[in-house]
């Protein structure tokens, strides 16, 4: 059983753990750090964390297991500090949306029989605006927790009971769990999450410089235009990292999908347009 | 006071209004026709009109006001026909997705002191699958019925009456009414409707491809995934109409597009990639 929890990183996912992990009936102690101190005090008021440290590398050390809800380079840069600091008592996980690096890192730093051990993660949830104050202890519920964990690790008995234990506490929180290949997740999610992201920043970009200042625009927009830009509001901060650790699938990603619409924009008035919409509703049908 | 409608097409639209004149108060007789009769049928099961017309242009004569709830080429049509047998005491008025052909037919065909009045119209209102069965007396609250009218028509004194009975009704079922110029409106919706639709069609029928047949794809798409392809849903039958009567608009926004997606492309590891989510942030922040 798990019996300290430390969460580095009190933004929208790591305090949404903590108040999952209480409603999910865990009563041990949670013990909280942020890089901005009072994001983790806005934690401890919503009981997401009972503590708040001051120390990422001390309350991993206390801890049995440390969650790392930070941006990916943090998250990296957290794992080399943690290496030296923690043993075979001990597990990392991370909720991170590129996993190839991270995986590769837990591989080089963790995952020996004389290291703490590392479960890289990647729960398929989170709003378009980040913070402690949008944390829901509902957001993992339904959804599909990934974990992209590498077979050939080594792990200390200790730390691969408590990748055994976290991952209970996963289906606890209320998600499903799937196991998937750091590199084939990276290049789904290119597709699937970053695509779709990165195509609402260019369609709200270019409505604000077209359109920003429209007296027009309040009646004209609809369902649908809310809609296909709500994520243009999401943080560059996080996205950041994503485009630098995920760049050439996401590349690749734009590219064809640049492609499509000069495709659908040849096609407006022949018979094409009509396969278009169909292999558009087929894609609908089958979610 | 108006004291009979023609509602011609019981699709979503017609449907929709049919219920929400209803649900206004107004008690006179609704006729409905549509192409397939199945669909006047369930439009009359669900209250909306109270007898199915096998003829539309009877159906027209014998009513004050006729609303045409068809796609735009449908419409053209109809106003053609209608034209010849309809005089000043009637007033035609539609909701077609584009402006300028509809209302440039109204000042031809409609709009002199001897003929029916034509006042265009377009509620900014709809869901991605059409249908009697679809259709909601609530549809149009809080929407913004826009009106693309010429100042330069001459409306019959009845016709004139008629058309502000009109307004003072989509008013009833909850819309704001707004007015605008018709090729300023394809302008502007050619951006901020039609453009959001064509890059779900573009991206759903793109992830077809890739993606469809993948098993991992029920586990990686999530909220903003299954939100930026909702209207890939839309039925093609109701585009093309759009496609054909907008296309220069549509061209022009969509190349636009394809090249915002370059140019996030290009710098995905450059500051330029800041600037965009700056950008894109303030457009969500504004609306």
């Amino acid at each position: 059983m798990i019996e300290r929890i430390a969460i580095l990183g009190t933004g929208l996912l790591g305090t949404s753990a903590g108040l999952a992990l209480r409603a999910a009936g865990y009563r041990s102690s949670i013990v909280g750090w942020n890089r901005s101190p009072e994001q983790a005090q806005v934690a401890m008021g919503m009981g997401a964390i009972d503590s708040v440290s001051a120390d990422p590398l001390q309350a991993a050390r206390e801890s049995q297991v440390t969650l790392l809800a930070v941006p990916i380079f943090a998250t990296l840069e957290l794992m080399e500090k943690l290496a030296g600091v923690l043993g075979p008592e001990h597990l990392v996980t991370d909720v991170g949306s590129t996993k190839a690096q991270i995986t590769a890192a837990g591989c080089r730093l963790f995952n020996t029989p004389e290291r703490a051990g590392f479960l890289p993660g990647h729960p398929m949830a989170g709003k378009e605006r980040g913070g402690a104050a949008q944390a829901d202890a509902k957001l993992f519920r339904g959804a599909v927790w990934l974990f992209t964990d590498d077979p050939a690790c080594q792990r200390s008995p200790q730390s691969a009971e408590l990748a055994a234990n976290w991952r209970e506490m996963v289906v606890a929180m209320g998600s499903k769990i799937a196991n998937v290949n750091a590199m084939r997740h990276d290049e789904l999610v290119a597709w699937l999450s970053h695509l779709p992201q990165f195509t609402a920043t260019a369609l709200s970009a270019l409505l604000e410089d077209e359109w920003g200042d429209a007296p027009e625009l309040k009646d004209v927009g609809g369902r649908g235009l809310r809609e296909m830009t709500r994520l243009g509001a999401s943080p560059f901060s996080m996205w950041r990292d994503i485009a630098h650790t995920n760049t050439t699938a996401v590349e690749a990603a734009l590219l064809a999908l640049e492609q499509r619409i000069a495709y659908l924009r040849e096609n407006l008035r022949t018979p094409a347009l009509r396969e278009e919409f169909e292999k558009a509703n087929r894609f609908r049908q089958e979610r």
